[in-house]
């Protein structure tokens, strides 16, 4: 680990004194953990900020409960998606004007899929293919099938194709480029194994075939530093209730390259999209920004709150957010091959820094049960299949002597054997 | 105004005791409105009901706040699209399993035209014709040309173009229909005028050209009886914001006859709409019944408070609800008809009961600065292009007396021309 705090032989003191020359470690006041809970899951739903309570309380009581329908002008709600927006963009290297916040992810990549086909329809009509990875997040992958689903349902009477083209051990990234390819749709941080690719070599190789590129960001966006202009990224997606703390659920982003927002009408063309829609004209005409990308209301509770995950990942300076970050998953790695080096856990995430995002996943024959004794110690991962425990690590709310002692209840637990009892063996649903 | 509990020649005091009698009066106890305010735009807005505070607090507090990731299962988040989707199948004549609530009726609509579109392209290719109403919601037509755009932009090299018709006053709904109708999509109450179709009857047109039906419960559901089945209509869609009360934007609901579920995929085809979503499996096999209309992750803050209003909902006899808003709305236009004689108001909405829901709108030549004046004097109602007032008439909240009071505002507002000042008639955004 070059430059880290820990110096000498790892131990719990050592992490101690790390924690104390921690830049960032007043952070953690303004988070509201539970007591008793180390919790690595913050890259599936980040923890509750210091501030969301009282601004849903204000949502619903004042600006629901009494502005009541005055609230969209007098309480700012139509301005949200933008503002927020706007907000995001300093995050992830946008530009102001070229985000909103709005909808789901998966909604956000159909409407960047669709935007991307329509510009490829005109400028270059024999790309049909999508490319993207099998071992994508599933909604990514599903939803090319989706919108390649449906246009095959009407193209293939005149013989046009559209496909979904899946890299994986057989094809890579490389092969699977061709000229044939209309948009590359990637993650830019793995759900699963957290390996991370090079944005900007990524971008110019599809560039070089004419593909345009859609970057979902949901484990990247206040976890890694992104900078989507200078990477000359066509479209970003991603979500806001993960490492930027915006509550369950809460909607998700969409950057569009400003090259791009002016060119075709995107197909989920709600009101909101509209360039005036309270002159509840009887014909559609998109707005000439972003504007375009938005589609009907937004859950203005949901809503409001993200700025409070925002405003707190603003406040804190990216590159130490990185370097902490790299320097916590370092230390889980290096403590968990020491500790436990004697039960059947594979590291599947890259060691190389320039390769990983924020979380770190190990396989263990029996990942399931041992992610179910580790929750009921009160050390919450997550498991994903197959037999895949993950630890998300998020640097504003997470310290060294939590990783030295998250990795203290895994050995435990193997060591005893404590995870192979049937009430951690049974298989249900785990998030 | 038969059976109206108003009896003898309208006063202020006749309506004070038609409250008294009224078998409905307790449910305003169950909102929280502002002092000084008459609301009668719960068609755009619904009010802040009882126990909606309490309810998002819990879950920022608890379910985000203590449970954490644990809470998807721990306190039903999982299954709340699908548990308040069954309680809106109680409202309009759903079957248990046949309704979600989820994303926004834009999005919804895109869903239900899409599938509307994908099966007729099998069972009928010839239809491609989308039949709507010019004076539909504007969301409800731009969303029938974005699918239609999208078609055709891979459609046209083949010959097939996708087309959306309007009915209006040159083309009456029974001219609009013909075997080329793939799908006729209508509100079931118009937002603008309050007219409302027939749903049985049009619903039966429709299906002896073989087309699909639509319905946009938007302004309907909680406002009038509706029952789908009963009707054999295809699809619907609706919001619940407004006569549902569910809070600023909060998510929609989309019904889909059980006979359609399993046949073709809707496109906006994201992870919660898989069959096992959790299998994290790289291709898509969509679930085998209405979660098949589900997308993405939902905004859990604002989709738990959307249980409060429908609970209160379900406590009130649906016929009660029909039986005020009837005599409501004809005190509403009894009244400005006798004591605002003298002034340029036109009425728009249907007089006769079985022709119209639950708001009742004018023109008046200055109706912008008209509704300002109202809402600065506290009664809310709201403006829609061209000239319209637009009042919405919610019998859970709203008395005989406060009729009166509006009238009564409104009266003084034309007889003294106060509205005739230029705060009133500066033209900003009114929702």
């Amino acid at each position: 680990m070059a430059q880290s705090p820990i110096t000498g032989a790892l131990s719990r003191e050592s992490c101690v004194v790390a924690d104390r020359s921690d830049p960032l470690a007043l952070f953690k006041n303004r988070f509201l953990l539970p007591e008793g809970v180390i919790y690595l899951d913050g890259n599936s739903l980040g923890a509750r900020p210091a501030g969301a309570l009282e601004r849903v309380q204000e949502v619903v009581s004042a600006e629901w409960g009494e502005g009541l329908i005055r609230s969209w002008n007098t309480a700012g709600w139509f301005d949200l998606p933008g503002k927020l927006g706007d907000k995001i963009s300093r995050l992830v290297g946008g530009r102001q004007g070229e985000t909103v916040v709005t909808d789901t992810t998966s909604l956000n990549l159909f409407k960047a899929l669709a935007s991307a086909i329509r510009i490829q329809q005109v400028d270059h009509p024999e790309k049909r293919v999508i490319v993207t990875e099998r071992d994508n997040f599933p909604t990514d992958v599903y939803i090319a099938e989706g919108i390649t689903d449906f246009l095959n349902s009407v193209a293939e009477e005149s013989g046009v194709r559209y496909e979904v083209r899946l890299i994986d051990e057989d094809l890579p990234l490389a092969e699977a480029l061709d000229d044939s390819t209309a948009v590359l749709a990637l993650s830019h941080v793995n759900y699963r194994t957290g390996a991370m690719w090079e944005m900007a070599d990524v971008t110019a190789a599809a560039h070089r075939h004419g593909a345009l590129v859609i970057w979902d960001l949901a484990h990247a966006a206040g976890a890694v530093e992104v900078d989507l202009n200078a990477a000359d990224a066509d479209y970003a997606v991603g979500c806001t209730y993960k490492y930027l703390n915006g509550g369950p659920g809460s909607p998700a982003f969409i950057w569009v390259n400003a090259r791009h927002q002016g060119r075709f009408w995107q197909p989920l063309t709600g009101w909101w999209s509209h360039a005036k829609p309270f002159e509840m004209a009887d014909s559609y005409t998109p707005a000439n920004n972003i504007g375009r990308f938005l589609c009907g209301t937004q859950p203005i509770s949901a809503l409001a709150m993200v700025e409070i995950g925002l405003d707190i990942m603003l406040d804190a300076d990216a590159a130490a957010v990185r370097a902490k970050s790299l320097e916590l998953t370092d230390l889980f790695i290096a403590l968990v091959e020491q500790r436990c080096a004697e039960h059947p856990l594979e590291l599947i995430t890259p060691r190389e820094h320039a390769k990983r995002g924020s979380h770190v996943s190990f396989r263990h024959p029996e990942g399931y049960a041992v992610m179910s004794a580790l929750i009921a110690r009160g050390v919450i991962g997550d498991y994903r299949e197959p037999e895949v425990l993950r630890f998300g690590i998020t640097p504003l709310y997470l310290g060294y002597a939590d990783v030295w002692d998250a990795v203290e209840v895994l050995r435990e637990i193997l060591d005893t054997r404590s995870w192979d009892r049937d009430e951690f063996k049974l298989r249900n649903a785990v998030t």
